[in-house]
């Protein structure tokens, strides 16, 4: 798709204002040096090419066709590919699933050719793919009338063509050289999972981007985002929908169910992609890793020609979550001795005119280097690199930095000339004009190693031997878990008043009593709790209220008694449960009981199941964690019993299919253990 | 400073490399159309002009004198201004209170001279100011002698040199304007805010950028931002040290105390300015608000050719706050009438190509524009914006949208040709290329019409006739604040055992016991408090207990026996609050009890003294806000007891300069009213 060595378009026409004829230009005319066949119904030639009626009178089996005739004659089109051989074909006609209707059926009948005939194809409704290196635009793409983009190591996957298109614009302009770039249009076969595989491996790509609209398949993204990091190559990723509306609209848009878009935020961290919420951040974090390596640790100098902007950074490095560590006194002596007038402890400002004074400016960043634990060292150096007279005895000392300290991150932040940006970016120096931008970037970069060397897939999951038949209400559900291992207090499911205050007498006051029925999941709602039962008394009255309560509520309901229960108190209330993605599978959700999940949305996915270290770093994700260290000088909480229960419902929830939900909520728990007071588990089927 | 008709230049030199000289090469070469004197103690001539050796020996008094001389010769040049007469003058020279030492005492000379003789100055340490309208460039801003800024309407006025320099460079690449700009150095004497003021009546700036580093006077800084919202000229401001980290090397550049950064934002946002946090941002903002005005609603309708880029859009404006109504059935309805592919229901995905179909774009706009609430409208054009071909047609639509709709904000999202925005621009419309990016300066301008509406100066306190001496113990504070209108329960501070147990007879049970000492202000830390004691009997054990405690912890404390009070349960925490700014003023805090301000830091800040209406407004702007309104079915609190609590203690702050701060943690509220159940409050002297 990407390096083909020959090409034929279907379709090719001699106007280029028709999609085929500008296909056939592009590929033409930017420097394709492999072999074109034009095929054209009535014409033996073709924009000055030798042309041909059908695919099947072809001189060879070319490695790519790209089909760019009305919707109707594509069909045919890819029996005559299956016909001859050819393997690859994009399919730029649009006119199917994406309209409805006959569409969809058109795009089946696609796909069922090419499964038959072995092939795999893009599209339809594709754009085509890019490969700048080699001179291929296998495109219809109106961007090439004015520009193109630039030869590079950044490989670009998009479902949306003007998607794509707009990414590798904005990426010329900005002189970032693309090495492929794709739009997958429909995806009837091959998606933007398959081209990041294809990246992936690619030796001419360094850094990915991708873009994602629906996502069908999530294994496949999964496995794919875990090949790039493997590989070491950063992944930029988007997916557009984050929001209520925006979901709606992405739904109408590609089809694609909308599934929670955290689990989304939790699958691209797991397989160590970054995803970027614009695409101008994206093309940042391209440009940073497509010039330099991520740094090797988190913090971060700055050394600043200006006070005021050298605290801007400062913020943003905070904000973005990089730490600033201040400069030891000696290393501060230091400085001040090749420059009195410099102030601060990082950010260092030099505050004086840094012009061609090369040995302060080296023994300053030196030091600093030296100084503090740094990964990256940022310098701000306001015009300097639009000073071509200027600017070379600071280049000297930045390239005298780079072999000093090779597996560091320098970062040039100032208005520039693109003579002075090439020869820094030559030395492995990425170049920013705005501040907050490059320190993002550095951000970016710094998250994305933690991501990598975090990268992996969830383990496979153990079978459970959990008998799945009755958990429709409390008892059954906590019966289940409790099989499946999580710790359930002492509880007795009792059919009448004379039961419950036995176990209630078994189990010591205060008790709690719970309404027991299938048809009622929600017992807050009839009124169906009792906090703090004192004594048998109160249980045997107890139980008569919680039964008249539901049967008021719900006459229709089939009541099967109250679930007696000790009263736990103090510890911390948690929530955690699984639900299954339609992409992406069964998914693990903790979160804070209270106010935390509800006001603050303060709550946190992962893939199903957790090994014990995902459990854990599941835990310290949301904010609200700290609490279970120990809050205003209570006692630490069981972590490890919170831990293991996060595991024990993972596993469930991974081998079990046909549980579609858990809710443990909530999950207390406390110095001495964790203990699950309320459940409910839907099982499908 | 901005505007002079002539202007000295005191220090003028030959050589343009050094600072003199650049600066009056500047002035000469770059349009300046006044008259220009350069001084120059030994020769007669510099840069080709007649130059003086004094300012004493001009022949006429210049409006301006620029002092671009050695730290040591200012302080007689600005004697030479005071007997020349001169009434402005920029002092370019460094060498002052930014060095420490010496350099304090040099400045407070300056401004003694300037005081005594009615000069105004900016200063020392600044980087002069520029008028592009005027061909005034009084500055040795290295950057000039690569790039110049156009001629414009966006005003500029910051403290750094770098900072005002990076942002006028910046504006200057992208084709913005500027119509004055300003870097005040240590403003020994004028201010960000005193420029700020001149801007907001400056006829030639319709939009103000500023950015503040310390703040030393914040009444002018409320001053000038209420009058350029009262003139309705968007101001867009940052003030960097938002981080601790931040705040610390912001104090070690500028001197200026650190507050509380939520301070300036409370404040910021009561002026009527948009405070943003990166450089882009802003000029972002007020480019937008230079082409167009703000939207007249918040509502914001996507026009797409791409549905990927309509999504994230559509994201990006949510987020950002602004709503994206759905567009009405018979507006779908007659959009698909005229695009039959056309999707989604806002935004709109045209799909198809819409080169050159202007009646197809045309229809669909004003269709959108009719259809829903609609403040603006945002139109994705992919790569139209490069073609001079096929983009004339789209121009024409979009100035009959202009036409029809002259209130609304129209802005065009593409790649782009210069030629291209600027007829674009000369129709009002604002043309950006990152999706993201635009959608959050109109996000930014709508939040600034709002922000505009609302901006006023906080009503003047009003006396609170309170005795102030004896605050010390939780006693004292709460009758203090009972005084100042703060609903306290009924509680007793009891000698005795005795009196503690008739006063909880008196109160009825379970009350409330806390150990009352003006030494210990924190009684939790000594086990100072008794939640829920039941009985006579319980609360003479409780008093000697406390007793016990407090003495065991704290043998030096000064005990003066136990606070009975009634429990109250139920309701909401809150917490309020005042604090002194050191250069704000009192200032109200609000936040909610547990973990929201703790874990969350949902807190929110506003100046004091409150009207009920900001009080309203403080409430609301904290998340927790919703727990007020009846959680999980129970009871809406009493929102007026606590506005009005708020309210009281806002006006004991503005009032009493000598309180330095109350704390009220938690005021309980509840459907019944709110209830002050702890209280501290800090009185100087």
């Amino acid at each position: 798709m990407f390096r083909p060595r020959s090409v034929a378009v279907v379709g090719a026409s001699g106007d280029a204002e028709k999609l085929g004829g500008r296909t056939l230009f592009h590929i033409k005319e930017l420097g394709f040096a492999g072999r074109i066949f034009p095929i054209n119904v009535s014409s033996r030639e073709v924009q000055g090419l030798p042309a041909w009626p059908s695919l099947r009178d072809l001189p060879e089996v070319p490695d790519c066709a790209l089909i760019v005739l009305p919707a109707k004659l594509v069909a045919a089109a890819l029996e005559d590919c299956a016909a001859k051989g050819i393997r690859h074909v994009q399919v730029l006609s649009s006119g199917f699933a994406e309209e409805g209707g006959e569409g969809v059926a058109m795009q089946e009948r696609l796909v069922a050719i090419a499964r038959d005939a072995g092939i795999r194809i893009t599209g339809p409704n594709a754009l085509g793919s890019i490969s700048p290196p080699d001179g291929f635009f296998g495109t219809f793409s109106s961007l090439l009338a004015t520009a193109r983009p630039g030869p590079g190591r950044i490989g670009v996957a998009t479902q949306s063509g003007a998607y794509g298109s707009h990414i590798y614009a904005v990426a010329g302009f900005r002189g970032l050289g693309i090495s492929r770039a794709i739009a997958t249009g429909n995806e009837a076969d091959l998606d933007v999972a398959s081209c990041i595989d294809y990246l992936a491996e690619d030796d001419g790509t360094a850094v990915i981007c991708a873009s994602l609209e629906g996502c069908r398949n999530g294994d496949r993204v999964r496995a794919a985002l875990l090949k790039a990091a493997a590989a070491r190559k950063p992944v930029i990723v988007m997916k557009v929908g984050r929001t209520e509306e925006g979901a709606a609209a992405a739904a109408t848009h590609t089809g694609a169910l909308a599934g929670e878009d955290r689990v989304i935020d939790a699958v691209f961290r797991e397989c160590g992609a970054f995803r970027a919420s614009s695409i101008e951040e994206m093309l940042d974090i391209a440009y940073l890793c497509s010039v330099a390596a991520v740094p090797p640790l988190p913090g971060v100098g700055i050394l600043s020609v200006s006070g005021g902007i050298g605290v801007l950074m400062a913020d943003a490095a905070v904000e973005a979550g990089l730490p600033v560590p201040p400069m030891p006194p000696e290393t501060l002596s230091r400085i001040t001795e090749i420059q009195p007038v410099a102030g601060g402890r990082n950010p260092i400002d030099t505050t004086a005119n840094l012009n061609g004074r090369m040995h302060v400016f080296e023994g300053i960043s030196q030091a600093m280097m030296e100084g503090a634990e740094l990964g990256s060292l940022m310098f701000y150096l306001a015009h300097l690199g639009r000073n071509e007279e200027r600017f070379p005895p600071l280049e000297q000392a930045m390239a005298a930095l780079r072999r000093r300290f090779p597996d560091r991150l320098v970062v040039a932040v100032m208005t520039h000339v693109d003579s002075i940006r090439l020869r820094l970016e030559a030395l492995g120096i990425p170049v920013f004009e705005d501040p907050t931008r490059a320190v993002r970037a550095v951000a970016a970069a710094s998250r994305l190693r933690d991501l990598q060397a975090g990268a992996a897939a969830p383990p496979k999951p153990r079978r459970s031997g959990v008998r799945l038949a009755d958990a429709r209400n409390e008892a059954a559900a906590k019966a289940l878990l409790r099989e499946a291992g999580l710790p359930v207090p002492p509880e007795h499911a009792c059919a009448t008043a004379e039961a419950a205050a036995a176990a209630a007498d078994a189990l010591g006051y205060p008790v709690v009593m719970k309404i027991l029925s299938d048809d009622i999941p929600h017992k807050t709602e009839v009124g169906g709790v009792l906090l703090g039962v004192a004594d048998a008394e109160a249980v045997r009255a107890g139980f008569s209220e919680l039964m008249r309560r539901a049967g008021a509520v719900r006459p229709e309901a089939r009541l099967d008694g109250v679930l007696v229960a000790p009263m736990l108190r103090g510890g911390v209330e948690t929530i955690i449960g699984t639900q299954r993605d339609p992409a992406f599978g069964p998914m693990v959700m903790f979160g804070l009981g209270g106010v935390s999940v509800e006001l603050f949305a303060d709550v946190a996915f992962a893939s199903a199941p957790l090994t014990p270290e995902r459990a854990g770093a599941l835990v310290d994700s949301v904010r609200g964690a700290r609490l279970l260290e120990g809050w205003r000088g209570a006692a630490p909480c069981d972590r490890a019993a919170l831990v293991s229960a996060l595991v024990a419902v993972s596993e469930l929830a991974a081998a079990e299919e046909a549980v579609e939900s858990v809710e443990v909520n909530p999950l207390l728990v406390r110095p001495d253990g964790a203990f699950a007071l309320d459940a409910l588990v839907r099982v499908r089927g």
